[in-house]
């Protein structure tokens, strides 16, 4: 496309309320604009980046055996009643009264809509399992939302919801979302990793969460050099030292049956999770007690600390931790029965009994995923997309408008790569070379082609990689040649 | 895709509250489920059909040169109240709180978003014209909201916003959206008809809407059999007769200044509205009237009646008029500078001054031309899809799932179809011949090919086209070439 047909609509200055890079980034590369808090406008080059990963997500869980469907935002309350929800999910839930005075919400998370659905159309063991996704916009009443699109109000998701006849098949179908949560993220050129999670609000027993492996994450990541393993650092299991510690302190808990003594290494903290496992609820009172501890519980026997980095993998045995902070975009559920029994949402089984279906749900953040990859995809001078994201792959400055020959040269090369399936955007704007190589750098597309005063010199053309900042002089004729291994 | 893999739930029985015959056929044919009121959850069958129209409109779009943006669907209620329509939008909008008690609505159209979008972003005549769509879920909160995706509250839209430096440039764009809406309409396969209509609510001075006919269409509408000039009805121009009638009949209204009497065809019915911008506002009286009248006006002197069926064309003076009835899927309008003006959406012009934008919008229901292509395209047994909406493009029948060679036939036809890019469905389910043909015929997928006994017997397939119900018998080489042509 050209430039000059685009409202791209780039800033010098940094927004004020824009706290992370990635939300200054998409401002100032004029792919959002704020409407109101948590709430956005996606332009042009936006909404690009977005359909990009939307279609990825697509053909992934098209692969994975998922068939797209797409359910209302505003669902009726008396769904949400059914499920129990309504009167426990907090202030996150927008909800809304029609001309009638029905009570609605605007739908953050789609469990009762898609079981209500399932319910009603699939009755029989023999149409199980059966995954279904939808890519859509969700609504959460965020109390602060902040980061731009990191932590919107108004957001776009895609949410998938399995059913089953068998926990076996459950784990089948979890295991085919894992592996096209992989793909997702790896056709993306994201650094991230799959870790072990707790399943937070929604309920069920397993889950996981995909992190993107960016500075600024808001969560702290434990992850092995070696085999993969990764967790949380809340959830990350180390290995106990093998002898007592040497220096050591005592931590005093109190229980319903009396005061517990901890034991640890002077160096470690305490992780109170690990340690409510193993003593049930208890509050910490001090570092000294002069009465005598009904227990002793030490660190050098059992789990109990926070894992950090350098710690031996407690999965492996072999690796050494690291620490990594990530931004979550992905997260998958073994949620069980938990809506199918409180909705009924029952199935006849060879026997000829009726169960409650298995299910499992799954879902991704769409902009936010777009975040992270700027996160973990930038420079001082701008964003630098991977290619399977970016709004163009490349991009042809032309220097000057007014020079002839170089407006022929690049009409040329437009027609050539546009013809060769490439995503070209011409720069075609009144403007100077110099904020033409701004606005470029910013937006960040992976290849930036001038065609400028070395065409007029000595024919050739710059081709410059927008990451590495490497420049190459190629010939007309070659370009298409030089680009092809770089684009596929 | 496998029949077996996907979800489409048809049902025998027509669903009681499904009044109108695409509402009917959705529902029956699995396309689409009822949540609440007006809101609908759209099923793997339905969302395709949904997303090939989506893909054609925003080809059409592109190609005349909008811009794809999304906008969000929650709006802050001071871009309202800085157009005014916050106090005068009656109760089909729907208002939200958030946690904050902050004032929004869920946009049921996007003249207040685009327009701050636009201010912020365009400040010179150099940027303009710029015209930006967007493909949304809207809501409006429709007191009785019926016959399925034709009235729905929560609903698919395409809409665009186009700015202007002059009302040139604003005429510009209005005419290659006629004719963007006409290309979409004809790729659809769709009978529909462009007629002149006055703008309702959203303001501005010019509109036209486009129909697609169908019997149970809600708006009646006139159409030339020669020139292409078509009108509502209230709005159809007609050619009065040249001679005084020989039978006539009077009515008698009254004005500020005295009764006026109106002589007429004693067969033709009065057009108040014509009337009225002729005399002003007048209220009928009736049919007598014994004092003497301050004025007389004659249907043979000026148009002032309702135009009909065999009525010489006003537009060409050839053709004549057929009456027609149509589906509103479409309206574009010229909206001026109401809303520019208000919002203080002004540009800098070549001289250096400043004035606001003029404006332009152009909108197009989506689940409501998908409904309309029902309307217009089914018969007793279910729906015949246009080439283009069809959620696949041929159905291959695989007659008996137990006999080895009619399952090794169908796959290798499976296969060699897709190769060829052909979309299709294979009915692989364990069900008799009887209900699949029913299925096939409900869910309308424009050819079937039926695997089945002409096989096992001379080993042809037979090739059946749904609206038509035409049968063919090919040879398993030959049925790429003879479906090619039809589906190009």
């Amino acid at each position: 496309m050209r430039y000059s047909q685009l409202l791209i609509p780039t800033l010098k200055e940094t927004p004020k309320d824009a706290e992370v890079v990635s939300h200054q980034l998409m401002v100032r590369a004029g792919m959002i604009r704020k409407v109101a808090a948590g709430i956005y406008s996606y332009l042009p080059l936006g909404l690009r980046v977005i359909r990009k990963f939307e279609a990825i997500v697509r053909e992934e869980m098209n692969t994975a055996g998922a068939q797209e469907v797409l359910l209302p935002a505003i669902i009726p309350s008396e769904l949400w009643q059914e499920s129990g929800r309504w009167d426990h999910y907090g202030k996150e839930l927008l909800r809304i009264k029609d001309r009638h005075d029905k009570e609605f919400c605007y739908g953050p998370t789609h469990e009762e809509v898609i079981t209500d659905l399932v319910k009603q159309s699939v009755k029989s063991y023999r149409d199980l399992p059966i995954n279904l996704y939808q890519i859509q916009t969700k609504f959460r009443d965020e109390i602060r939302p902040r980061f731009g699109l990191m932590r919107g109000r108004e957001f776009g998701m895609k949410d998938s919801y399995s059913f089953h006849a068998s926990w076996d098949s459950l784990d089948d179908t979890y295991r085919r979302m894992q592996e096209a949560y992989h793909s997702i993220f790896e056709r993306c050129g994201l650094n991230f990793r799959m870790v072990q999670a707790d399943s937070g609000a929604i309920g069920g027993n397993f889950s996981a969460e995909f992190m993107v492996l960016a500075a600024t994450g808001e969560d702290a990541i434990i992850g092995c050099d070696m085999c993969g393993y990764a967790a949380n650092v809340e959830a990350a299991e180390t290995v106990p030292p093998v002898t007592p510690p040497v220096i050591k302190k005592s931590l005093f808990y109190t229980t319903v049956d009396g005061v517990i003594e901890v034991v640890l290494r002077a160096d470690r903290d305490i992780n109170e999770i690990k340690l409510k496992k193993l003593i049930g609820e208890a509050e910490f009172t001090g570092t000294h007690f002069t009465g005598r501890p009904i227990k002793v519980v030490h660190d050098h026997m059992i789990d109990i600390v926070n894992a950090r980095a350098e710690d031996v993998c407690a999965q492996c045995g072999t690796g050494h931790y690291e620490m990594h902070r990530g931004i979550e975009t992905g997260h998958i559920f073994k949620l069980g029965t938990q809506y199918s029994e409180a909705m009924s949402c029952t199935f006849t089984g060879e026997d000829g009994d009726q169960s409650p279906m298995i299910m499992g749900c799954y879902g991704i953040g769409i902009g936010r995923t777009v975040a992270a990859a700027i996160e973990q995809n930038h420079d001082a001078s701008g964003i630098c997309w991977p290619i399977a994201l970016a709004p163009f792959q490349v991009s042809l400055i032309l220097t000057n408008i007014a020079d002839q020959e170089l407006v022929m040269t690049a009409n040329v090369l437009y027609k050539t790569l546009q013809d060769a399936g490439v995503e070209v955007l011409l720069d075609d704007r009144n403007e100077s070379a110099g904020i033409k190589f701004k606005d470029h750098d910013l937006i960040g597309i992976p290849y930036q082609i001038v065609i400028g005063k070395k065409w007029l010199q000595e024919k050739t053309l710059e081709v410059k990689t927008r990451r590495t900042r490497h420049m190459e002089c190629v010939s007309l004729d070659q370009v298409s040649t030089y680009l092809a291994p770089l684009l596929s």
